[in-house]
């Protein structure tokens, strides 16, 4: 019998914020693959598109127009999953039929009036007005009485189901606190209540310590390849300090994150010379009028992006039905990260 | 405010097997898709190929030669994510970085010979010893004293990451109980403990009862859009009778299984003239020597498309990140999926 090895056994790893495990099957990273290639593409955009419903003073497919705007801009998304009216209900229990109307908000966040430009290619300045918008966004819509989690984020490039290049995100705030959100929350919930910490906060103090997933670090905040990834190049920025939610967060801070947000997404870029595709969103406590000293805010990255450019990540048969699978290691993938250049391969 | 339609208002679903709640949005459906679409590619395929892997008599990657076999051919996967090796391991008990080695087979299932084909296009009988082989496997591997687990799947299409069209399922067969397969079982579990009865085995009788979302029925089978169904078209097979798992079907049963998998995947092709990509797989009991009376056979089916053949459901950001989203209600997809033609649209 061999001893064991990481980065030649398969092995399974455990996610604390979600209570469960995945597969890890390092020895598989070799095997040759000759399905579906992604089509993305490499091309320089205008920074005005006439046809974009996302540009400044265009129109949109409801009539409506855009202001000339400059900067970030933020409007109530025209064909939204949630809808704000109040409608009456009468609830019946049931095992196998139990059904609840849902009331919210849907917003569209544009990051910038130029068309051609994305996060990593966007100041840091102008980014962090970006994370103000998130912020008030997050105030406003908390305040509502009916919203009680609002769900910030985006999705970037055509493979990630994203329809317009323009440079935006999304915020969903919904009356329910949804599934997964709530699964991470009784988890930090429960490390909460039997350390009196923030899980988040331990967890990131001991990566420091090891220094092996960790990719990126300023004052405020951390980004890390979690030990428990699933995605190939899945990463997550964590506040240093508990945060339960943006609204803690100082100018300085909001500055930090900017700075990191940008830092990442030109490593991600930098990787396969594309720009990189991903679902991007932040987790943090709900604003349901509860004290929530067990949350600690921190954003996901998920790219789908597996060997190169044009092959991803499938997450279907085994992962649909069984857990999520992954080729190379946490630390490897790490590894790579750390490696990539700072300076975005468009600058070079 | 107008009283609640569950056509025309967002609602939230719950799915008792995974014990969460889903997002639905009916609304939504008639927004414009300018994203991406998929290539899904109507060509005839040969009945042998001389690239392909998986034909009979022909070399893989690993310079083993298939043999001339007819029928179903059951191999050990080239590239598996598991390996049988028991390696030397001690565990260090770890908030945050958990890990445990993880053995396992991986098995590939050619269907047929004909390289061509596809279930929806077998007869009756060559599914049938398809079943027979998923039996045969389940015994076999659920012997293996270091195997508790065993996942049987197909990915169909491109789209759904198989890399090669040649009709064939997969067999990954582990030591541990996967996620998902435990969060159902805790669920089945605690049903039977309150109850008495399967759960499954009420919710198909309900079904069948108000008769929505049933599409196909035999003597042993149901085929049903599940109340809380994510995917646009996504479906079940139920047996009618608690079976923990395939060993306890007949050969009657095992027909019967057979015909409604050939008719909802003709159904499927049908839907929009193309060869309809999906995941599809089974969930029974583990084979970890427990008993299990909880356990009801069911086979999920999992179709990416939504629209069109070239567009599909994007299970991205809010997804990724909140809960699973859908658009059409699962009692459209019913309606849609009940009123499709029986017969294969290529023997019209
Ligand atoms: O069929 P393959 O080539 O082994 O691989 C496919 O199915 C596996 C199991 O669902 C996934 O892990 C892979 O991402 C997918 O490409
Ligand atoms: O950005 P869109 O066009 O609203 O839509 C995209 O993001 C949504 C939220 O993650 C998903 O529900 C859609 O499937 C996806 O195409």
């Amino acid at each position: 019998n061999s001893s064991f090895n990481q980065n030649k056994h398969p092995h399974r790893r455990y996610n604390p914020l979600l209570d469960e495990w995945i597969l890890v099957s390092p020895q598989r990273a070799s095997r040759p693959w000759q399905g579906q290639t992604e089509r993305v593409t490499e091309e320089k955009l205008p920074i005005h598109d006439p046809d974009c419903y996302l540009c400044s003073g265009n129109m949109r497919v409801n009539g409506e127009r855009n202001p000339d705007y400059k900067g970030v801009y933020v409007f109530d998304n025209d064909f939204g999953s949630l809808m704000k009216e109040d409608v009456e209900f009468s609830d019946e229990p049931s095992d196998f039929f139990s059904l609840k109307p849902e009331r919210g908000i849907n917003r569209v966040i544009c990051f910038s009036e130029n068309h051609g430009l994305t996060l990593p290619e966007m100041e840091v300045d102008d980014i962090k007005n970006v994370v103000d918008v998130w912020q008030e966004q997050y105030k406003e819509l908390g305040a509502e009485d009916y919203i009680n989690h609002i769900q910030i984020f985006e999705n970037k490039g055509s493979v990630m189901g994203c329809s317009n290049p323009h440079p935006h995100g999304q915020i969903w705030a919904q009356s329910s606190i949804p599934s997964s959100v709530l699964r991470t929350q009784d988890n930090l919930k429960k490390y909460f209540e039997k350390t009196g910490n923030s899980l988040l906060k331990d967890y990131v103090k001991k990566e420091l310590e090891i220094d092996e997933r960790i990719i990126l670090e300023n004052e405020d905040f951390v980004g890390v390849v979690p030990f428990w990834a699933v995605w190939p190049y899945e990463t997550m920025i964590v506040s240093k300090r508990k945060a339960e939610n943006l609204l803690r967060f100082s100018d300085n801070e909001k500055f930090s994150l900017a700075a990191i947000i940008k830092d990442l997404t030109i490593i991600y870029d930098n990787l396969f010379e594309i720009s990189f595709p991903y679902s991007a969103g932040i987790h943090q406590s709900p604003t349901d009028g509860e004290p929530h000293p067990e949350w600690h805010f921190h954003m996901h990255f998920y790219p789908p992006l597996l060997r190169n450019a044009n092959v991803k990540k499938f997450m279907v048969g085994y992962e649909m039905l069984a857990e999520p699978q992954r080729d190379i290691t946490p630390e490897q993938s790490a590894e790579i990260l750390k490696n990539s250049l700072r300076v975005h391969y468009r600058d070079k």
